[in-house]
């Protein structure tokens, strides 16, 4: 069906409608690295890129593996990595590069970046120069497929707590890595089961009787013979819900003696007596900036997972307007998109999109600054570290609820493989427990948030306190301050609408999504505080605010997504565009405030009246925006051989049209049966 | 790995804990045809009928097939039909039994449906005698695969649109059926694209150059020697999301003609001069007749989704009690289902599932009284019809939730194939637009609570309608009248927490719920007055209020579903077990406020203080519901042969018990390396 998808090549299908400037918005969406992106989606225009969905697991597995060597003759792989081995040390470019590839195959996406986003990664980031010497040559031209051995059965989210050991042996001057009991095994490792020859492998490094957390390192896993080193144990994953092109397995270690060098030290060090050192005096700290470095695993996920839901929203939204079903006032049959439900299905999820695209393109920023060193300060990388953790889970989760109502807007041919969707979504699905389980990351936001709440009264006085306690309660349940300060309870007695519309624009829109994030930390932060230093007590705190802090810190990436589209805006110099995407803007805000629409109005943020405007603004702005949904998928810049989904190729336009013209035909010709009930009525 | 996923096939897992009556649960659940059920689940203990994850798209088809025959050996799908070709003319028990056959492989389910509940039941809903002698038994049997041939590649929900024709032609006297363009090829069929050797198709019927509108004719597709016949167009539909099992295609006739008694002349008839006779005068009220007789799809299907939830949730809270994350404050690692966030993503879905299973029973009950004859008036069939559109949409996508939260509850375990949520996931996505798209059954809904509102004003004077007007605005918007009449407003100034508690028991949830739908009606009722007689005006109106319409019938179809649990709860005489099923049914109704708070703080039906205190108290709902968790997922009832997820089997509980064993004895034998940071700590 491959043709029938791709044909036609050529342009892409627009309405006849007063248009915007889809080649400016494409350059926005594209960002910081855009040469690149468009670099990327030109090479994998090349179907042997693609994903053939006809495949089993097993042929899939190695057509994905031949792709990969298919990118490393490309070029296409090693932006990242040092000049000195012929990369660009291009830190930005290559997360956009390899996000691009999704569109291809996610399977293609998700194992390239295993070998060299990964595997590759814990070498350069975690390893000196003497590892980069002797490996990364062989990471990048793949001669040495690779595993990241990190999570194990027993502990995914919780790294800390992995199982697996690597004790030194000073008389051999070696480490052995050992897999104490069966939770112990390493699970779900891409290039586990088929095709690693290595793996870099997390364990509690223990030297002297003393365990000095988890460290990482380099386990050849083959020898020359291609056969399974001594100790060695593999075992295959099997079938799983999504990227079935990837040969996820299980490592196990039993005894597996390595040379003390292939320690990846540059954190931490064990000399040859067995005396460790690290320039980081704290384990912890010592811990979280080793896996600091690994942080581009969810970037990479936060842009992918954007640019997939936008594929979704351009096959959807572009079968919604050549679809016809039930007929309309006139008689002829309405065009998906015209219905009311339709596009409040779409289009808040287009804004969405949008938002994250923006937002992700400031993330990569942050990331290259960070990973160039240009503005590489702890502070900086703790920044990433919860932008990343804020971001990625956004993302990952609106890219399974928006494939999700793409193919259910498409009906019965949303479910067809060719079509795109259904794969998408499953490929997807691990996003977003993996990298990071979406609710473990925001839990780390809201404790961020947490945290820098309590700095501000650090040094403060008890006065200080107090005042602002009092400050607190004012604004809260109840008072309805909050609406005397934003003046709303006078100026909603006004024309309904339009005063409404007035009241709910850009600077409403972000006090209502800053204040938010601000009082429900806030708030938290006060109920916790009655834990004080009972160490049960604040675990139960805790505890039944959990889930209350994960909201706050979703509030606290909503909030950052509004504000990179905002930014955005300014960046349009076209007055119709910038209207248009300002009404996108204001969908993204207010379906935001329309989630939460309770809390608005339970903290006295929004009057009743403005409340009871903001779904009618909605419906409001769906309508504005219907004219431009075409314009505005189309400048997500994707082509014929990137969409590969026969119903957004224009066929069903064509059946729709020559439908439309049999029964013109009919007509015209006198042929057409006289329908029972028209009959009746001739009769009477 | 089926092995691992069944062992131990012994007693359900359980905690120590004080216990509810699970067997006298199990029968609530159970329902009125538990009896079959049960039978069902014996059944399908055998392996034999078991999903083979393995297996590719072509043999899975084949067992699919091969597992329909062991169906007819176990007198399994023959319930439903007349006592003189075996049958039992159980319609109830018919549906109930094939329900459970989803936990076996949703495309046995499915396929099933297709034969005996689609193509057979159209035989038998629609044909006379003539028809049930001359085919019935080849299709119980199933020596008459067949495909049931209605929706088309342009037509879906819009059946009576469908572009196939059936001309009568007096001089052969036969029906010439034809597909006249592209878009009125039969489509998605089952059977259609390898086994099915006959069908039944709806076509327009046309005689003396009148069209009758949609029936069904029985066509033959392949002669004797496995040939098609001449005219017949076969294409497979390839992959699909799910139900690989199941060989989907298109049906497409080039002037095939048919002997004018393949006519399924139930409700309408062709005589053999042409002359058309029907006993149902509106060719509208005929229509609707005859698909009415095909509600049965959308019973099942509601039975289906809500086990699944069931299967779903079994195995995520299984898994939840047995695996440890992270450290509590006693240094143990937490048990999952102790987290604050995991009780609220998996205990308010379990309460749904439980209300839903509940109203299925009912629903179940009035179809079986329609079909069996006992109370078939056109009301009960409108009811019928309206009560399967409101149900069927609400439980297929609570089971897509339930199983992508449970999936991700799982975490990657959950991704395996093995552990079944992703393969049950994939096969169920399709439950939401098939048998009726849900979003277009829930606007009929919508359409006929209009109707019946409107109802209440017939014959009545103009006096009577400025009374009732004036009464809705003093609960409308902004008074406060809704508030005083329910007393909270004073009562809410004592102890919060108890007294909100008071307020939200089951009389108010009732209130709350009920209240909601009778207003939205009667605001959108207010809102599409404005139309009149105006038709292009009452179409726009109706489109700017389809969404909200919608959701008053989601409304509608909760509210039905918490009076079902209500009800249920009636029937539980052990006090320990109706306090935590009472629990359980104030989750479901208090998530279902909670998702809405919104819309009752803007219609006065809720106090700020009253609304702030709604998501405290699911919080301690879930608390109190933890304990009992596992016995409320045992009462579902299903067996290790029917669970068949390695990580529900107990296997985690003892990976998590080795590890803990292994640091034991390493602490015990004083063998293990002091931590980093304790020794720090030591030292200063």
């Amino acid at each position: 069906m491959v043709d029938a998808a791709v044909r036609p090549a050529n342009a892409p299908i627009v309405e006849a409608t007063p248009a915007i400037d889809v080649a400016r918005v494409n350059d926005l969406l594209m960002g910081t690295w855009g040469d690149v992106r468009r670099q990327a989606r030109e090479m994998i225009k090349d179907s042997a890129f693609w994903r053939k969905d006809e495949l089993g697991k097993d042929e899939h597995r190695e057509r994905v593996l031949s792709q990969l060597h298919l990118l490393v003759d490309n070029k296409a792989v090693h932006r990242a990595f040092p000049k000195r081995f012929g990369g660009e040390e291009n830190n930005g470019g290559n997360i956009a590069g390899f996000e691009e590839l999704v569109v291809a195959d996610p399977s293609l996406q998700i194992k390239s970046g295993v070998q060299w986003g990964l595997f590759g990664s814990a070498i350069l980031q975690l390893g000196t120069e003497e590892h980069h010497d002797k490996w990364l040559p062989g990471v990048m031209d793949l001669s040495i497929p690779g595993a990241f051995a990190m999570t194990e059965i027993g502990h995914g989210s919780d790294v800390a707590a992995v199982g697996t050991t690597a004790t030194y042996d000073p008389e051999t001057e070696e480490f052995v890595i050992h897999t104490p009991f069966r939770g112990a095994v390493k699970e779900y490792l891409g290039n586990a089961a088929l095709h690693g020859i290595a793996a870099t492998v997390f364990a509690q490094l223990i030297t002297n009787g003393v365990n000095h957390g988890v460290h990482c390192f380099y386990v050849p896993l083959r020898g020359e013979d291609g056969v399974d080193l001594p100790g060695i144990g593999r075992e295959d994953d099997g079938l799983k819900g999504g990227l079935n092109g990837i040969d996820n397995g299980r490592l196990s270690f039993d005894q597996v003696r390595i040379p003390r060098t292939n320690l990846l030290n540059r954190y931490g060090d064990v000399a040859a007596d067995g005396t460790y050192s690290s320039a980081i005096d704290s384990p912890g700290r010592r811990f979280f900036t080793m896996l600091g470095t690994l942080v581009q695993g969810r970037v990479s996920l936060d842009g992918a997972a954007s640019w997939a839901s936008a594929l979704g929203l351009h096959i959807a939204i572009t079968y919604a307007t050549q679809r016809r079903q039930f007929d309309g006032a006139d008689g002829q049959e309405v065009v998906l998109m015209d219905y009311g439900k339709h596009q409040r299905r779409l289009l808040p999820r287009l804004a969405t999109t949008y938002a994250q695209i923006f937002a992700h393109d400031e993330f990569l920023q942050k990331f290259d600054g960070v990973f160039s060193g240009r503005t590489d300060t702890p502070d900086d990388r703790e920044d990433l570290e919860t932008l990343a953790a804020a971001l990625k889970p956004l993302s990952t989760w609106h890219a399974l609820d928006t494939l999700q109502e793409a193919r259910e807007a498409c009906g019965g041919s949303g479910f067809m493989f060719e079509n795109r969707l259904v794969g998408l979504r499953q490929d997807l699905d691990i996003y977003v427990t993996f990298e990071g389980d979406n609710n473990v990351l925001l839990q780390l936001v809201g404790k961020r948030l947490l945290t820098d709440y309590a700095k501000q009264f650090q040094g403060k006085d008890a006065a200080a306190l107090a005042k602002f306690a009092v400050g607190m309660t004012a604004g809260k349940l109840f008072h309805g301050a909050g609406l005397r300060q934003l003046g709303q309870a006078v100026s909603d007695f006004g024309q309904v609408s339009r005063s409404v519309e007035r009241g709910l624009r850009e600077e409403q829109q972000h006090d209502l999504l800053a204040g938010r994030v601000q009082q429900m930390v806030a708030d938290i932060a006060g109920r916790l505080r009655a834990g004080g230093k009972d160490k049960a007590l604040g675990a139960r705190l805790f505890n039944e605010n959990q889930a209350e802090l994960i909201e706050a810190a979703r509030a606290h990436g909503e909030l950052l997504q509004w504000e990179a589209f905002t930014d955005a805006l300014r960046r349009i110099d076209d007055p119709q565009t910038k209207k248009v995407l300002t009404w996108l803007r204001d969908l993204f805000g207010l379906q935001l405030i329309e989630k939460h629409l309770a809390w608005h109005l339970i903290h006295g943020r929004l009057s009743m009246q403005r409340a009871a405007a903001v779904s009618s603004y909605i419906d409001r702005l769906c309508a504005r925006l219907r004219p431009y949904a075409l314009d505005l998928v189309n400048a997500f810049g994707y082509e014929p051989e990137h969409v590969r989904a026969p119903i957004a190729s224009g066929i069903e336009k064509q059946r729709q049209d020559e439908a439309r013209a049999y029964y013109a035909d009919l007509a015209a010709t006198g042929k057409a049966p006289i329908e029972e009930k028209v009959l009746k009525r001739q009769k009477r």
